[in-house]
């Protein structure tokens, strides 16, 4: 069994991480640890885990929350990882981490990450950098070598994106200054923090924009697309908040280059995409939304050609806690054990 | 492995089974059928089940819907099981039946609860009646016999009316004339065929009373209340839908017999839950809803005493779609199978 | 014009009144007061009033905030308008208060009020409670006196409960210790302020009762039934909180007295309601919810006796924000100044 | 007084009408008309309504429906205005036509937009396409001759799509080849007819994209932003829809031309919309969203360039039932009447 310690498992990610791996077959939740509502048993903060997940919520610098662990999650904003991670690959832990501080593998190109997001551009740990991979299997596992102990989760709306564009991007199907991402999460992206804007009676029946002065998971988007397609794609990316808890509905859209056909855009997304086990592909017809993903692992896509404006848009559905987060981390540690990929998430979610 | 047919699949509640039996690890679905969008596969019609249960929808005379199976589920309305379950039992079947035609042991009994609710008051098979069983484990466990091979699924609002309510009623803690059930259901309780009164616009930001006139589920309650209590049970039992998809909230009240105390209250529902793998008991400063037994099969029952006016209050959730339905039908076919009860109903739920 | 001073402007009880003061005949909003969120523009704290409502939101030690007023409303908690009525009403103003404040004419009943709910008994203005009056007009319209000045506007759920019940109480129907109210309320009803609870994620799709130990608009509601009754009329209330935002449904039950016929039930409530002009009564059978009085100051009663029972019950509509707060107070200031009741307040609301 | 008969009462845009219309100082509803649910008060089929409007609905075919009025409104689909309004124009009455059958003024166009939605492409009143005005007085008013008496309101998406791009297509700011409409309604667009992809429990927690192979708006807004820029303009239109009952939030794009700056940008909408009385516009730091314009007639823009891509990017907010259909309409008879624009919809709607 893979002993298991979540660091922030009092949000939604580490919630979602305890649901997971409560029903994994080779997973054991061992130490549970936060910085806010310690001391109580974790299902006195989530009620419905009682007789599940009774373990304490220890603070950080509660003894037993030193104990080793085969693996730790880090499910804890910016700035928190990277002070604690080499504590933890220190004690033979391997570790994933939620937040942006492991998604790149140089100090520069994290200190222009910190900077557009307002942050202290010095990382803490860049020795650890080198060695970290971006956690998107489906596009990155090449990338995941033996031995890999260090992993960086990727954003969810990132995720999103990526799944949508990077057949594109790699088969240099269209403009690379052509790039738009209009992305509608829903509300539980923000966390289970209370705030004025996501009170229920000032979110329901309220969608809209925000931080258009620029999001913190555009860099990633544009960074690995970039590596696919061998030159820049910069992206116009819009973040919209809606009223529902779980899902994110990426469209996105891109000029195709001249001569690319509908033929051609197909055959690079099932090249992609056949044989991986958590993308699905629907054709434009499919009565499908964010419900068809909602609590499972999935992301779908419609990928769509619009003939009179030879626009390529892609439709990406996730459940923005699950592929765009802790089912996606899963995933992560099911490949660092050398676990089949699904195992513990080969489910479809409940409808409706 | 229990192969296992399920015939009005394509509701909610045949996509409840469908969803806990994927996960089932003794369970195997073989036959789908309904009466209609037959001829696609169930991916077509639920599409997060695409590549999890692809099995075709088979209308009821196709010659493969007659194929016999471990267990029958008939997840269908009033007036089908009654038609269809000699047929499958003569095969050699066990068969759970959804609707209210198993839910009483005698044609007369059957004959008032037809008539209350303006259905033919004759039973289509009364020779099953007196095998039937009245599929609630937690309060009638002691009636299945060994063999069991026909069980009524209870009614969603029975259910959580019933287990609110039994251990007082057993203890004969309350007067038997003035129960009140005061019941809140999610949509999905009224099925999946579109109605104006569910249609999005109007049940949004929308909750009201219906069927005042008498609820068909108002029988069964008072029917095994009055066999526990030993004397009549009457309720007053009203039903109302609020804007939720999932979930019952009941609140039911009796007022407490002279000399009875709180004490009374507590020793009678602990005695008769706390071996009860999906009964939680909870205090009333307990900060629970709905959301705490969504997705899973637990009821969750807050019981409290109103101290100034000498009344019981018991706070009943149920998730309506599991414990009110699907969860309870698995719960019965591991009863029927000699398997533990929480098979593959073991686990928490989804939140948020 | 009648000029108005909002003290407390920037909560949902502040917002009704500037809402529907902006299309009041006689009214000119013309001094907004609060103690948080001071010094914008009342239209950045709620940018849908940008060009309606642009005046400053003062705090109310600003000098501007002590100008007289012909009407000041205080939609402010427990605890505010009794320390600042006096001032107001030396300047000559007319009050209304939202808060337990004035909602009782003895410092002893008061005292008993703040005990239930765990506030100082001793009040700060004893000796304005002799002339304020329980602004329920419907209810209470002989005990406003002639330049009446001072008014405590009723709790919304009393206001649902209280409409439900009060021509039983007055005409002695129901056994006075039968009583039971079975609340549901709109998440607007806990305010504006942000909570774990009332976060989107959190509440979306959970419904549960909340302070079973005791709701502090109880009391009121035993008080006004029992002069109503000229006897004791104890209430067992539960409130509850479902996911919408708007709406209180209030489900009122009472055990007929021997002898009490349906017809006499009628009649009763007909004879209080016909000439009313906010309430509407509705039959068993009708389809109605509580978006049928959202964004109204009506209460929609259905009127039923279960005759199996023989109990009566009610179920009483209204919007927590209306009819129930700002649209209440609104009929009360028309009372006050000699206007129409209606006027301001003649309007369905909007559907869907 | 204006009398007013509706056609195709019974639907959301009917129903709009009626609302706002008991409010309007200067118009009297006298006749309504719908094809089903006829033969019932209008306060049947929408109960808040009850006291306000008890108009019977006729059927069309009822003498009394033939009753000449100073305006009729067909709030009717696609083929029911072309059919009636000639008779009525005869009457002397104007005629306001929700539908596409009035939104081009020339058979031929109305014949191409016909063939994209597939409809019959001979219109039945060519001799009134002349004489029609595109409904949008924002960006049409000089096209309103004296005495015009017949309108074609815009389609609800399209409305938000042009008001947030006319001002950029006006001053040739954008790339003609580069406009995205990336557009999110809530689900009163889709009318109050059940279907399945609306049921409450398929629809709540659920967005998704629809008819991507072609959207009946898309050809007015080219053709008008085409009229505008003096030259083509093709747009990729997505339409997506979002749990919620009101509100569309329409995220616009286009490549700003070389040499075009900010303020450019700034400027043209400036110039375009302060004297406007329903166009508001907001900075990008602006915390907005449908809410804030819900229940009124107000389009709020959100006018933004990103920097990095130079792209434009604007964020569209209407009410679809108000400034997408209902409040535009009475805003279009004010304007056929000479009467200010605003009347009976110079108000903020409700929040929350």
């Amino acid at each position: 069994m893979i002993n298991v310690k979540i660091i922030g498992c009092g949000g939604y990610g580490g919630l979602g991480l305890v649901e997971l791996l409560l029903r994994h077959p080779q997973a054991k939740l061992q130490t549970l640890v936060a910085a806010t509502e310690t001391g109580m048993p974790m299902s006195d903060l989530y009620p419905h885990l009682k007789g599940f997940c009774d373990l304490p919520i220890l603070p950080p610098d509660h003894p037993d929350a030193q104990a080793p662990a085969d693996i730790v999650f880090f499910s804890t904003p910016d700035g928190v990882g990277q002070r604690g991670a080499a504590a933890e690959l220190a004690k033979g832990s391997k570790v994933i981490d939620f937040s942006g501080d492991f998604r790149f593998n140089s100090a520069d190109t994290y200190a222009e990450y910190a900077r557009r997001i307002g942050k202290d551009p010095v990382h803490k740990a860049p020795e650890l950098l080198p060695e970290t991979v971006y956690g998107l299997p489906e596009l990155n596992r090449a990338a995941y070598r033996p031995g890999q102990r260090l992993v960086g989760n990727p954003g969810c709306f990132a995720m999103s994106c990526l799944l949508g564009l990077a057949p594109a991007a790699r088969a240099n199907l269209v403009d690379p200054a052509s790039l738009i991402c209009d992305c509608k999460t829903g509300v539980s992206g923000a966390g289970k923090k209370p705030s004025p804007g996501h009170h229920y009676p000032a979110r329901y029946e309220n969608m809209g924009a925000y931080r258009l002065s620029g999001h913190q998971h555009v860099m990633e988007v544009e960074h690995l697309l970039g590596v696919l397609a061998g030159e820049p794609m910069p992206v116009t990316f819009t973040a919209q908040v809606v009223p529902v808890t779980r899902g994110i509905l990426s469209s996105l859209y891109g000029t195709l280059r001249p001569g690319v056909t509908e033929d051609d855009v197909r055959a690079a997304y099932h090249a992609a995409y056949d044989a991986e086990p958590f993308i699905r592909l629907f054709d434009r017809t499919a009565a499908i939304g964010t419900a068809h993903v909602r609590g499972s692992n999935f992301c779908n896509l419609i990928v769509d050609v619009d003939e009179r404006t030879r626009r390529l848009r892609v439709i990406s559905h996730i459940d923005n806690l699950m592929k765009g987060q802790a089912g996606n981390a899963v995933q992560n540690m099911n490949l660092l054990f050398g676990l089949p990929e699904t195992l513990g998430l080969d489910h479809p979610g409940a409808y409706p």
